[in-house]
C-alpha cells in the first residue's frame, strides 16, 4: 500500500475529522458524556463493497451511505446524533484520491448532522472495502421511541417517498434492466441519487419523540420493516397501498412497468421514517411534521390481531401478498 | 447460506447474548445511560481473517480475541466495560457449528468482563470473516488515564510478560519456523494461548485510574507502543531491556535463536499495559498492584527530551535500534 503506517494515513485523512470526545486521535479511546438528564442511543450498521453498494460508487457517496443510514436509525428513535466510530476496512490498492474523497465528506456530513468522530479502527483485507460505523445518540431520559411501541388504534405514517431507493439501486447497477432506459433521464438521476445518498429524516426526530407511539427507519423494504414492527408491538395492521406515497420519478417507472411497485415498497434503501401516532394526536401531529418542512403520509391504521399480521389492500379492496416481504442480504 | 433471513440468525444466536441495554434486540438501536458522575470510554477493534487471525483457528479464539482487545483497550485507561455493539460480516459457508460455538465465547466473557451484547449488525461478505467490536466503558468524571499523561520523571512499567503473543503467531502459524519445533510442548501450548487468548488486564484498571499518568495497552509491540506514548506526551524515555519482563517459554526460545528478542518487544499482541507513574508513587503503585495479583516491572523512566526519543539500552548499557518499531497491518 502506498502509507507507510497506519498512523500516517489516521494523521492525514481522519484526525482533521475528529471532535471534541476524539482526544485528536492520540488515545486509543474516545471520552464522552451524554448531557445531564439523557440516555444514549447507540446503533452500528456495516457496508461491504459488492453487497451494500457497488465497488466503483463514488467515494463520498459511500462514506455518506455510512453516515446517513445510522443517523436515520438515530433520528427514527427521536435521538439527536452526537458522534461515531468509524471501522474501515481497506483492501490494497485503495488510493489517496479515494481515501481524500471519502473523507472529506464524512467531514461534511460530520457538520450536516453535528455528529464528529470520535474513533475508529482501519485495517487492512484482502477482501471488499467495508465500513462498520457505530453511531451515538442521546434522547432525554425515557423518551426514545421504541419499534415496540404501535398501540392498536394508533394511525400509520411514514416520511417522504417510499421506492426511490430500491429503483435507484437498479438505475445505478452497471446493466441496469431495459425500463432504466426508458425514463426520462431527470427521473433516472433522481433515483440514482435517492440511493447513493440517503437523506435521514434528522429534523423529523423531535416529531417522532414528542407523538410517536412507535417508530423505526424504513431500510428493508415497507412491506418487511412495517410486518417487523406490528410483530415486536404484538399487534396487526392494515395498510392501503394507494396511499403509500410515490414520487414522480417511481409513478412514472411502475407506470412503464407495473411489476416495479412491488419492487417499490418491498426493496428498501428508503431511510424514510415509519411511525404510528395515536388518532387523537393525529392533527396535532401532522401539523408538527409540517413546522418540521417533512411531509408525512398516512398509510393505514394498527389494529388488533395476529402480532405480524398485516394486511396489504389494493384500490379495489382485495389483500394483496408479496413474495419477498423484505431484502434480506442471506 | 442455511438460514433464511438475519433475524433468525440474531434470534437463535445473538438475542440470547443481550444484555439489559439491548431491548432485547427488537430494536435497531441500544439504550444506555451511564451511573451518575461517570464517563464514557469508547473504543473499536477490528479484526479480519488471514490478516489478524487464521480463518481455521477455533471460532471460540476468534470471539474471545475480538472481546479482549477491546477489554484491553478500556482497562489501559482505567476504566470499566459496561457493553458492546458487535459487527460480523460472514463468508458464505459459515455453518451452525462455527456461530455457535463463536456466539457461545462471546456469552462466557460477556459475564468474565461484566460486558453485555448491546446491539450489533449482520451482514454476509465475499470476502474473509471479519468482526468489528465497538465497546463502551465507563469511568469516574475526570478519571480516565490517558495515553498523552506520561510525565518525566514517572517510572515506566508493565504488567505480566511481553513477547509472548508475537512468539504464539508463529507456533500457530501452520507452516511453523524451525525454532518452534525446538520448543518444549509445554511452552509451545503456552505461547500459543497467549496470542490466540488475550487476558485483559482489567483487574488492573482500578490501580492505573489511581496512579498512572499515561496508560496505553500493549498491542503494536513495546517498542513501537512505547515510542507512541513518548510522542504524544512531548515525553521521551530511557529503558532497559534486561528488564522487559519475559515469560519462561520465550526465555527459552530466545535462549535458542537470540534475535526472537527483537519479535518479543516488536511484535505486538501482548496486551499488557504500559504505564507511567510519578516515581514518589511507584511503591504504593506497586503495592496496589500486588493486591491486584497483577505482576508489574519497572523497565525504564521518563525523560526530558526530544517527544518520543526512547533509549532501548542492552545489558551492556549501549542503545539498541530495532528495524521495525512496531507492527504495522500496512
Amino acid at each position: 500500500m502506498f502509507f507507510v503506517t497506519e498512523d500516517e494515513l489516521i494523521a492525514r485523512y481522519f484526525a482533521p475529522l475528529a471532535g471534541p470526545h476524539a482526544l485528536g486521535l492520540k488515545d486509543d479511546t474516545a471520552l464522552y458524556a451524554p448531557p445531564e438528564g439523557h440516555e444514549l442511543v447507540l446503533t452500528v450498521d456495516a457496508l461491504v463493497a459488492g453487497v451494500h453498494f457497488f465497488a466503483d460508487d463514488p467515494p463520498a457517496a459511500i462514506a455518506r451511505k455510512a453516515m446517513r443510514v445510522n443517523i436515520s436509525d438515530i433520528a427514527s428513535k427521536g435521538a439527536e446524533p452526537q458522534g461515531y466510530l468509524l471501522t474501515l476496512a481497506l483492501p490494497h490498492g485503495v488510493g489517496e484520491d479515494w481515501l481524500k474523497a471519502f473523507a472529506g465528506a464524512l467531514g461534511e456530513d460530520a457538520q450536516r448532522y453535528r455528529c464528529p468522530l470520535m474513533g475508529g479502527d482501519t485495517v487492512s483485507t484482502p477482501g471488499p472495502l467495508a465500513i462498520s460505523l457505530t453511531a451515538i445518540g442521546c434522547v432525554p431520559q425515557g423518551k426514545m421511541t421504541r419499534r415496540t411501541g404501535a398501540k392498536a388504534g394508533d394511525f400509520i405514517y411514514v416520511t417522504g417517498t417510499i421506492g426511490d431507493g430500491a429503483l435507484g439501486l437498479h438505475v445505478n447497477n452497471p446493466q441496469p434492466p431495459k425500463w432504466v432506459s426508458n425514463l426520462p433521464a431527470g427521473e433516472r438521476e433522481f433515483l440514482r441519487a435517492r440511493y447513493l445518498e440517503p437523506q435521514p429524516r434528522l429534523d423529523f426526530a423531535p416529531v417522532v419523540r414528542d407523538f410517536a407511539h412507535g417508530a423505526m427507519d424504513v431500510s428493508d423494504g415497507l412491506v418487511g420493516d412495517l410486518t417487523k414492527m406490528m410483530r415486536v408491538s404484538q399487534t396487526a395492521a392494515r395498510v392501503e397501498l394507494a396511499q403509500v406515497p410515490l414520487s414522480n420519478a417511481a409513478r412514472t417507472a411502475i407506470a412503464g412497468e407495473p411489476g416495479l411497485f412491488e419492487t417499490a415498497v418491498t426493496g428498501g434503501d428508503d431511510y424514510e421514517i415509519l411511525c404510528t401516532v395515536a388518532a387523537a394526536n393525529a392533527k396535532a401531529f401532522e401539523q408538527a411534521a409540517q413546522q418540521a418542512w417533512i411531509a408525512v403520509t398516512r398509510i393505514g391504521e394498527v389494529i388488533e390481531g395476529r402480532a405480524g399480521e398485516v394486511s396489504f389492500l389494493g384500490s379495489d379492496g382485495a389483500p394483496r401478498t408479496f413474495a419477498h416481504g423484505s431484502y434480506s442480504h442471506f
